[in-house]
């Protein structure tokens, strides 16, 4: 135990009641109406950040948007590393009519768990930064120079911090950046998330007839594009549940056999959330790789929606003029976004019958794979941070979706780590979000190990 | 020319007086707000039937339904033959607000043609039917007793006349029926339809995972509902455009070659309609058959819609839980359509996926197909009364759609028949409805004519 990690033991109680009087501040950024709840959070983040000595500033991001608490501490001096903590105080919205069991923004304690909205995405890591900060401060003991880079937008876009930091490069460059959120394995099992999927997305628009037509008057002698979408999609993927687009795999980075032991040792947990979560008949994908792969290291091609003719209650005969479908493709390392998207639709075009026209839609999303080196000093110093502040070794883990933010901190800082302290039981975007608060103070502990690995490296 | 056709030329102005004082009742059955007018339609019609020397009367309906006049009229005599028209007087909502250049119901006169809601579907009809039956009563040379039956129910479902037939066989029983609605070829070209397409409605569900799932969380592992619908479907088809489902054709009636002959007459006509309407990039549909009889001889199998995941603005990379497709399917003579439905069913169940479950929903819409005897006195007493009322051969055709009134004419009558006065370009159901007052008075000539006819044979 280090004088900062006494000072955090000495000062739970106080941390607690910070953390719960954040909880209370509804700062949802999607709905107007709250703008000034989350300027009110901002403010009281500044105000904390000043009370152990460091300093803060708004900076204020375009018109309609919610500013970023910015703290700064230079006291470790011009030779020591400085260090950017990326976490956002901006929360999803949540009525108790959503069916919350409790007042969302009165946090509750209940048998050492917290329920707030925020409690888990992501106040708990505002707070347990902060503090770890303030502990490391207070007993003059920090020994890298600091920025606590706090968004208010995450919820409804976070594109402003990334705006922000090309902005005003000084203000977030950093040696080392953690972004600190998203969930680890379990309560009792930390994990370092070092490599999450790219995207790409786009809307298959099919038109056939000129205008809707009855089905009895037309039907057999147009080819229905709500029929022919489906014929599309069904050639999209191999029945072994491979992606059938021509060139599709071609760049993608092999897993090597080092990587997928590293990566074997979720697979019993992620199993176990699988049947869990997902709970379909029987498992799909890609038979020769693990599902910890499938989840994190292979491309996907995915429909979220489709979309044809009627769809509302009772019968309505139609022959719909159009059907569409979106598209998203997951991609890995090496994968080209804009390279993918195009293989796709020239794939498309290359199968849709001369019956129907094609065209796509909103082919603009798009953002590459990420895939931290688990060997840099940020996730070596993670890795050495859980083990002391979890009293467990993490797993390092291979995520499926994306994380925009990761790009931004890629600018500001050469080495960068991701640092979660909630759980995937904690609920994030659902009613009942909750936190342990075991999880609060291990994640402060963390937080501090961190710091103090970075300042001997 | 006959006195009755005389009578109906000199009492033009009259007739369409009395058609336009009709299209200006809103008779919109399915808004309640609707039900006064509908009634004071039918109290209207009763009264002009009694003006000409026939009995009416409401025949009162369920509660909340509107009822059926029923004229009767027995002057000809107990050997003559009993003819039963039927007709409806109800009509589709409409506000010019949705695109009308007219108030829809203040009906308009625009070189010969009148605009109306309900002016082509089916009010035309009603009027069409009751002059031709006053100028044989009032010139005293009806051959035939009569029973106007004239419908408030057709577009709200249409269901209650048929169980009205069924209570009260003796009110309804004819010797002949004429079903006295839908449209001819063109306003030049009458057209009797003789063949109908049967139908059967269901709707498939597919169910993967329990809950709808992150894309990026469980893409690669899952199998998608929205592309294993896409898949199944892709399935119920051969390339060709032939259904794949085992068993479907087992059943069909062919076409002979002297039918085939019949239904060439109307080739090049259906062909420049499909250019006109569907105008899709290309025909589709079975290659062994003429677009005839692809429309009204051959089942399809048509996905009238289909929904999975998000369909909303922007990207929501969800992987849905479910999806589902409304599938109908329209039968020809000899299909049994609780065959057909269970045939479809047990092969999708044969080619799902472990990897979801199938459900259907809504599998009790079925109707058979209805092919009318061309030979039959009834209907060749039509193409009589075609030919010298508008003065052309008409063609027969067999037609897509499903025209449910048909099976309880069958109940009341043996011999039934089909007489529609109005044409495609009508616009029944949309905006601008209109008919030729051309096409009017042509009707009342041929209703006069018809049953002329059927006194004579």
């Amino acid at each position: 135990m280090t004088d900062a990690h006494n000072y955090a033991k000495d000062n739970r109680e106080q941390f607690k009641a910070d953390y719960l009087e954040l909880l209370r501040i509804p700062s949802v950024s999607t709905d107007p109406a709250f703008a000034e709840d989350v300027r009110r959070a901002a403010d009281w983040i500044a105000d904390k950040m000043r009370s152990f000595g460091m300093d803060a500033e708004l900076v204020e991001m375009p018109e309609g948007r919610h500013p970023t608490v910015l703290g700064t501490w230079n006291g470790a001096g011009d030779d020591a590393k400085t260090v950017l903590v990326y976490c956002h105080y901006d929360v999803q919205p949540a009525l108790k009519s959503d069916g919350w069991e409790t007042e969302p923004f009165e946090p509750t304690e209940i048998n050492g768990q917290i329920f707030a909205r925020g409690a888990t995405d992501s106040k708990v890591h505002v707070i347990a930064q902060m503090k770890a900060v303030e502990s490391l401060i207070k007993t003059d003991s920090c020994p890298v120079n600091i920025k606590l880079a706090f968004e208010g937008e995450e919820e409804s876009g976070g594109e402003t911090l990334h705006a922000a930091a090309k902005a005003y490069p000084e203000k977030f460059k950093a040696d080392i950046a953690v972004i600190s959120d998203g969930v680890i394995r379990s309560p009792q099992q930390p994990a370092i998330v070092y490599g999450l999927r790219g995207i790409c997305t786009m809307e298959l628009w099919l038109q056939g007839p000129i205008r809707d037509l009855h089905s009895g008057h037309f039907g057999g002698t147009v080819h229905n594009p709500a029929q022919a979408i489906a014929e599309i999609i069904a050639k999209l993927h191999n029945d072994d549940g491979s992606v059938a687009v021509t060139g599709f795999y071609d760049d993608v980075a092999p897993v090597e056999t080092a990587e997928r032991e590293v990566l074997m040792a979720s697979e019993p947990s992620l199993n176990e959330e699988w049947q869990q979560v997902a709970g379909a008949p029987q498992q799909w994908g890609e038979p020769d790789f693990i599902l910890h792969e499938r989840i994190g290291a292979r491309p996907t091609l995915e429909i979220n929606g489709i979309s044809g003719g009627y769809t509302g209650d009772g019968f309505k005969t139609v022959l719909p003029q159009q059907a569409f479908a979106k598209i998203s493709c997951r991609l890995v390392p090496n994968q080209d976004p804009v390279k993918i998207a195009k293989v796709v639709q020239d794939y498309i075009h290359s199968i849709a019958p001369p019956t129907v026209t094609v065209e796509f839609r909103h082919t603009d999303a798009q953002a590459p794979a990420v895939l931290l080196d688990r060997h840099s000093p940020a996730l070596q110093s993670t890795y050495t941070a859980y083990t002391k502040g979890w009293g467990v070794e993490p797993v390092f883990e291979r995520a499926g979706g994306s994380v925009p933010i990761t790009y931004a901190m890629m600018d500001v800082a050469d080495d960068v780590t991701i640092m979660g302290f909630s759980y995937k039981g904690g609920r994030a975007h659902g009613q009942n979000e909750n936190i342990y608060l075991d999880m609060f103070y291990k994640g402060i502990d963390t937080a501090i190990y961190f710091l103090q690995e970075i300042g001997s490296a």
